[in-house]
């Protein structure tokens, strides 16, 4: 079997070491004559992997013991209403950030909860950038200040995080665990686990815990931070395989050496297919600013319509898969999340400067 | 290996040929050189796993076009929000029937969300009976009925449904497609998977159309049934690796000739255990009463605490897991799901008649 070169943007590439784990332990458990997936949510075996997951993820991304981790399903998606319903106090302003498409979904979702406020935005320049830390202007009465950290669509990631006397919340759904973060500087961060985390259906909240504290009791149940925190993420069956999955990948990331190698790493991937796209005079145009550059998705055009057209169906020929920009924006997309080898953002560089050399 | 005798309440036994499959393509879905793990949900090969898993639910479950099925995350435990927040419109009220744990935890959840109404309850008498179709009192203004097709915990389950001038809602979480049940006289019904339907993490709703014409504009995106209803259930990532489980589970079923015959398989099975109760003279006591006992989940006690306790120590010994009544009750209890097969049944009845001649 030959692995494709998977450049999807999420659900992506899952390090291959962690799929033949999972495949050869997945008719038998530790001996236990099941499946992980067949375990009981309150058996000591799945508890093993639960706990597993929240330590090594505390311990990769240094959380310290302010924060609490929590495992919920619902994607960032849910995210969106969870942090305001949350969060977003009577008489407070929830202030975001626009980045892209998802802050956007992001602010949509808190104008349902309460008051909003756009302390910066990017969308007059196509969000090419991040809006420069001087030029975000908080509103009154702040409840929280919202950040996408890496935006998949337009390719744009934040390289320096603002640091005001404001609660920090971040959308870290496309480059958790890609390079190393102060965890502390944030009051709440969320993320989707299908790009760098594992596959998709768990999703992952670390929340400082004194925000715990002032959480409003009416809400929903299952809508309620609360449920997850005081029960350690078993109030209901978690989905237990997605969970399994995370522990692995958060191993395999261990076992790589940490963030910090596996952030040296992703620096290199990424440079590999900026510097084709920067020696390419052109030919292969960025859509984000050189300051703003995303190390997690790297977006870019061809001269032309028909040309990105060509390239991409060519490109699908040669076995690289997921090249297409999000159908919002069309263009190219190489996503290059955590499990991306070199190999293949090096293939993906010979192939586009042979197309180039063909095309010009 | 040899497979354990799997009588977890769930997540729970899958069928061995399922995991076999599963197991086999995790590294290489379809040739793609990915796991099923890695596609896009965008990708036309997911896209065929998410549309052949909706199809084969309409087939085996005879679902009417009157009725919509979609995909969702958070399990029972958020449909026990979602159904009132979508469907108990002002001036209205929700009624509920009382049959156990998971119906009481539906209603305070209704109860954050408007009026209520308890149309008929067994808690009086713990919950060892469905209460009769007769006794069921609906209020006036009534948004709909809500009833727990089976209850895990007592072990009890309705074996005919109202007949009322209202729409009927069930959580069949843990009797799904282990029966024919006639889904046009529903409106809506909703079903963790992690029983009979695949792995936890993907909830199926099959809800009457008409009903999405009135859901409230201002919900949550996340949290509206029209979201999945108009995307396909594709609106943002679905939980791919579990709705492809069950995908094959419901190939699986269908295999098996459909719903008819694993339904009189079930049957079978719970009669060999309820059987072997009903002759143990005492010996073994059922909690629920004759004409209420779930051909799912098996529930009884020993004469003393000390002698369960001995039971399921010797029982665990053997290989049988989890026969541990849930921890709010106490005693024994065997889930006897769709992917239990009837030789785990009949080992079981062996080993509590064993066990009785011993202890008697």
């Amino acid at each position: 079997m030959k692995r494709a070169y998977n450049f999807n943007a999420g659900p992506s590439a899952l390090p291959l070491p962690v799929l033949q784990r999972a495949q050869e332990e997945l008719l038998n458990f530790q001996n236990t004559g099941m499946s992980v997936m067949e375990l009981s949510h309150r058996s000591k075996e799945y508890d093993e992997v639960h706990n597993k997951a929240k330590q090594l993820l505390r311990k990769l991304m240094n959380i310290p013991d302010t924060h609490d981790i929590l495992f919920l399903q619902g994607g960032a998606s849910l995210q969106f209403s969870m942090v305001p319903m949350n969060l977003l106090h009577e008489g407070k302003v929830a202030n975001y950030v626009l980045t892209g498409a998802w802050s956007e979904k992001a602010l949509k979702e808190a104008k349902k909860i309460g008051e909003t406020h756009v302390a910066a935005s990017s969308k007059e320049a196509n969000y090419t950038h991040i809006p420069a830390l001087e030029h975000i202007q908080l509103s009154e009465r702040t409840a929280y200040l919202h950040i996408t950290s890496n935006n998949t669509i337009f390719g744009t990631q934040w390289h320096e995080f603002p640091d005001l006397p404001v609660d920090l919340i971040a959308d870290m759904s496309s480059d958790i665990l890609s390079r190393e973060v102060d965890v502390k500087k944030f009051a709440l961060i969320y993320a989707g686990a299908q790009k760098n985390l594992g596959p998709s259906g768990v999703t992952v909240v670390i929340i400082r815990k004194d925000l715990l504290e002032n959480i409003p009791d009416h809400l929903p149940t299952m809508l309620n931070y609360n449920t997850y925190s005081s029960s350690n993420s078993l109030y209901n069956t978690p989905p237990t395989f997605a969970i399994y999955m995370l522990s692995l990948v958060l191993e395999w990331v261990d076992e790589q050496g940490g963030i910090s190698i596996i952030e040296k790493r992703n620096k290199e991937k990424a440079d590999i297919l900026y510097r084709c796209i920067d020696e390419s005079k052109g030919f292969y145009s960025p859509h984000a600013e050189k300051g703003s550059r995303s190390f997690m998705n790297v977006t870019f055009t061809l001269p032309n319509d028909e040309l990105t057209k060509t390239f991409l169906a060519e490109a699908k020929e040669r076995g690289f898969v997921g090249l297409a920009g999000h159908r919002s924006v069309g263009g190219c997309r190489a996503s290059i999340y955590n499990a991306v080898p070199l190999e293949a953002c090096e293939a993906l560089a010979d192939f586009m400067r042979e197309f180039q050399q063909r095309f010009i």
